[in-house]
């Protein structure tokens, strides 16, 4: 297989490795992922996150082992696992179905699957530079924007979605301000997000959650920009818990609210947001080790906005 | 000066006592407080906080001082700084006014001023017990509550204010569940709200701040209850970060959303929440050493709810 890097994920001289994103900003810690089963818990444990991202790290597990001789069956095991790692965000299932488990027996082979992993990395990079490309052109010169968790290039191979249109603005020299939601529990707008956006040197503020309503209020920011987890065929928008609260005030507050994602963030076959599998994860997450031990925590990992709060879906090839 | 015991807050063989608030609920500490100077930095480091209880503990610091035989001057002086302590919860300054700074020089003697002391004290038990009794009435058997920051018997020197009446309606027997917002960036929900209700044995769940769109979206709550640290006299409220937005979050989803507080957080003289004097806190408590190092971080400590999203003002002697 080819060498292949992008921010947070790379293969190279047979290697695939992770950059830890649990332990940004402050250490910069790439993992060896050796097997498919230690994919599934990097996956889990959000070493390796964001829709886009852990479809490519799939499939580029699942190739690593072709390389290595796997015969079909083992890989197809390996599949399953993969596609089951997290429930709610779809590019890792359509990712894992596109290089196995949808593939005749016949295509089990380590010419097509690494061929076809290539492919869904570097097509990842490109539908990310399309989508910034598009996502950039909602964005004037002065806008202040919020962003909710990370969408950027530690989502993707490439540039990010909502992040990377915000990226692409500031390259097109457009002056642009972020304010970024911490997002908890993991804090990936505080440790992810602020990280790349200090790499990039773009401009921004960081604050809690509970203080978009009075950032809307206050006039502080003009649009918001979101990745997404899953589109269902109606436009509802699975993201990350926050994005719906964020969406809600938006409209109160009249302030446009964008979604970017590349096409393999749609899912056709879900038909409105009351279908999509919300992961719920630990209450640890939530209680992390600040409350009485052992209370009750309610920790859903996503959350659903309908349609009609979003001014726009910007996907790569059109806007919904 | 009598023996005075809350929860967080107690003066006791002329010792003045706070509960450091900062360290719960994983350690219980008493911290003594020999001076107003010392008082002033436990109400700045928020280790005793809650509107109604600074200006209950202002007070005592006070009296303390005129029972040490301080003279008319250093107690002035002590009473400007405690003022000045927090910017925005109007109590601290009606108390110390009310003590002090309103008083003509003759009645800075020893023996009015740790008799008006006790009565602040006394008062703001009575209060709390007059707004819980008065905040139970709007609640029903079967109500799931959601709840911000903290409002109970570590808010004030009696049972508490919208906290309080979650535990009154819970002594009269009403089947209620509470959903604790962690209210970041100092987690006084998960960290106190928490601690107090495992203590009365209230059944409760955790939630993060971010949560509570997609919690009202699924009609798991049925009313909002909040405190207050400062009331306008348009009803316009000021409280802990993240109000406002539970706020139109609470008008998006039809669901009654009460402030409840003592008469002492009403401020006739401030027209509109325009004029609320919002303490802004340092970076630090946002980034919370998670972030970048020197991001820039907004960290108001408290936003305002215009009058038109609150359902009721509930105070100890009329619903506003």
């Amino acid at each position: 297989m080819k060498t292949m890097i992008s921010m947070g994920l790379k293969y190279e001289n047979g290697k695939l490795l992770v950059l830890d994103q649990t332990v940004l900003p402050h250490e910069e810690k790439w993992i060896e992922c050796k097997t498919a089963d230690e994919m599934v818990m990097l996956i889990q444990r959000l070493a390796i996150r964001g829709a886009p991202l852990i479809g490519v790290a799939a499939a580029l597990s699942l190739a690593k082992m072709a390389e290595e001789g796997a015969d079909p069956a083992a890989i197809i095991a390996a599949a399953v696992k993969l596609r089951d790692a997290r429930p709610t965000a779809v590019n890792l299932m359509a990712a894992v179905d596109r290089l196995v488990l949808k593939q005749p027996a016949e295509n089990l082979h380590r010419g097509r699957i690494t061929y076809v992993a290539e492919e869904i990395f570097h097509e990842d990079v490109l539908l990310s530079d399309a989508i910034a490309e598009r996502g950039a052109a909602f964005i004037n010169h002065g806008d202040s924007i919020l962003t909710h968790c990370n969408s950027g290039g530690l989502a993707t191979a490439g540039i990010g979605t909502a992040l990377g249109a915000i990226k692409k603005a500031h390259e097109q020299e457009k002056h642009v301000h972020v304010y970024v939601d911490e997002t908890r529990p993991l804090l990936q707008g505080a440790r992810l997000t602020a990280w790349e956006l200090n790499k990039f040197g773009i401009p921004f503020t960081l604050i809690c959650d509970n203080m978009a309503g009075f950032l809307m209020a206050q006039g502080k920011v003009n649009k918001v920009f979101v990745g997404a987890d899953r589109i269902t065929k109606n436009g509802d928008v699975a993201n990350k818990v926050g994005t719906y609260s964020l969406a809600v005030l938006a409209k109160y507050h009249r302030i446009p609210f964008y979604v970017v994602a590349p096409r393999t963030t749609f899912d056709p076959q879900c038909l409105s947001g009351q279908e999509i599998p919300i992961e719920q994860r630990k209450p640890d997450e939530v209680r992390a080790g600040k409350s009485p031990d052992a209370c009750q925590a309610w920790n859903p990992a996503f959350d659903v906005t309908p349609r009609e709060l979003i001014t726009a879906i910007i996907l790569d090839d059109m806007v919904m």
